[in-house]
């Protein structure tokens, strides 16, 4: 799914969302390098503040890329911006929605500003801003 | 590695790199479900502006998140925000270096403000702050 | 984290720990192609000697590769020999910490020798040493 | 497949190959912590002695892991000790053909000992030696 910038309203909303694994964690840790023990060791996790092993928050915010590149507006679209407030801890076996809103649309150059939140349960735990280059239709 | 909030510095910095691979861009398309043919097709990505497939822009931010969470300030960091500008695009096979440098310290919260960016071959490629809580010394 | 021959001390330790997953399982078949039921299929764990399925042995090995090549003595280092004993199973959900410590300076060759472990809750499962040629400082 | 310590002859061998992909490499370092950078960081690889990025050694002594477990003895043998010689590099695109052949059979313990070794096009780039406990025939 894709969308021209003409298409974009004030309101708009698309979402998505999945389970947070330790399989993700351990991938997540991969590709980043971020082998921090909060994320991969137990017994670190336990005493930590949180008392377990929690999730990267950027492995959230993943998932707000993706709510852009492939729901709204989805592909043809360059991401320029993101804004991330870590609010809260994400578990394993949380499931994260990501949402969307369309907040700004600046017609001149083609740009919008998204309102970009994951939650868990309805809790928020990302919250920020995204700004995104659409294109126009053709 | 770790740090206390004591032991930080304005003008403190740490590294860490990695070269992109096309098993990083599938990693992270199955962690974060952005499966953007911008990053997995490899004919959309040859007739997109850039001219060939590129990686995740938060794939790049996953690397300040290890630098925050593994160097500076390293484990017991809590990290509370991040704000990203998607500079230039990261393409398969580019050595990405993250860095962090201290720009503020908040005594009174033990908070500390990082620069963060991540170049290839000396050019930015993501640009940002992050804000981080950082245990104190016992 | 990187250190020079002269640098290392006998007694010297450094230590490096995950949370074996289910996960890490999966991963260690497809890299290895050890897709031996005794690690993959819970049935055949179960009616196995060890009344459930168990981790490879060769991952544990693989923290200890982490130690040598991240803490001590860390980049520069050329991993020479390694020698293993697997002494007690290592389970899902069981925490690995690998630890490294220098028993042996050969000055003339610039080799240092290892004392290699790996523990659970303390007790040991793997035990061993490895040879590292380690650089010189410039 | 699976053999009983009455099947195990002295000369007996058994290999199994596969090429190291850089899918391989990351998956190793995510499941080992082994981010050493000579293993996920081109440039760090090129200025190195081996000129370009290298497998991690522990990832061959998988594959030798994977020929004892799945091939020769296979299935039901418990795995007690291995010693590794790390002889040369094993680079990207390398085909590891890993190889076991009984030494030695102690049928009052119903150990066998292997020579286990690793090549690249018939070059040697582990050597070493497996001790492995093995079924008897029921």
């Amino acid at each position: 799914m894709s969308m021209y910038f003409e298409d974009l309203q004030i309101g708009q909303k698309a979402s998505l969302g999945k389970t947070i694994t330790e399989a993700d964690i351990l991938l997540f840790s991969a590709v980043s390098m971020d082998t921090n023990p909060l994320h991969l060791h137990e017994e670190h996790g336990r005493s930590s503040i949180f008392g377990e092993r929690i999730a990267h928050g950027m492995l959230s915010a993943g998932l707000i890329s993706a709510v852009l590149g492939t729901r709204l507006p989805g592909e043809g679209a360059i991401y320029l911006s993101q804004t991330l407030r870590f609010r809260a801890p994400v578990k394993i076996g949380d499931t994260v929605t990501a949402t969307a809103e369309v907040m700004e649309l600046n017609p001149a150059k083609k740009r919008a500003t998204f309102r970009t939140t994951c939650t868990v349960a309805g809790n928020l735990v990302v919250d920020g801003e995204a700004v995104v280059q659409v294109p126009s239709r053709p």
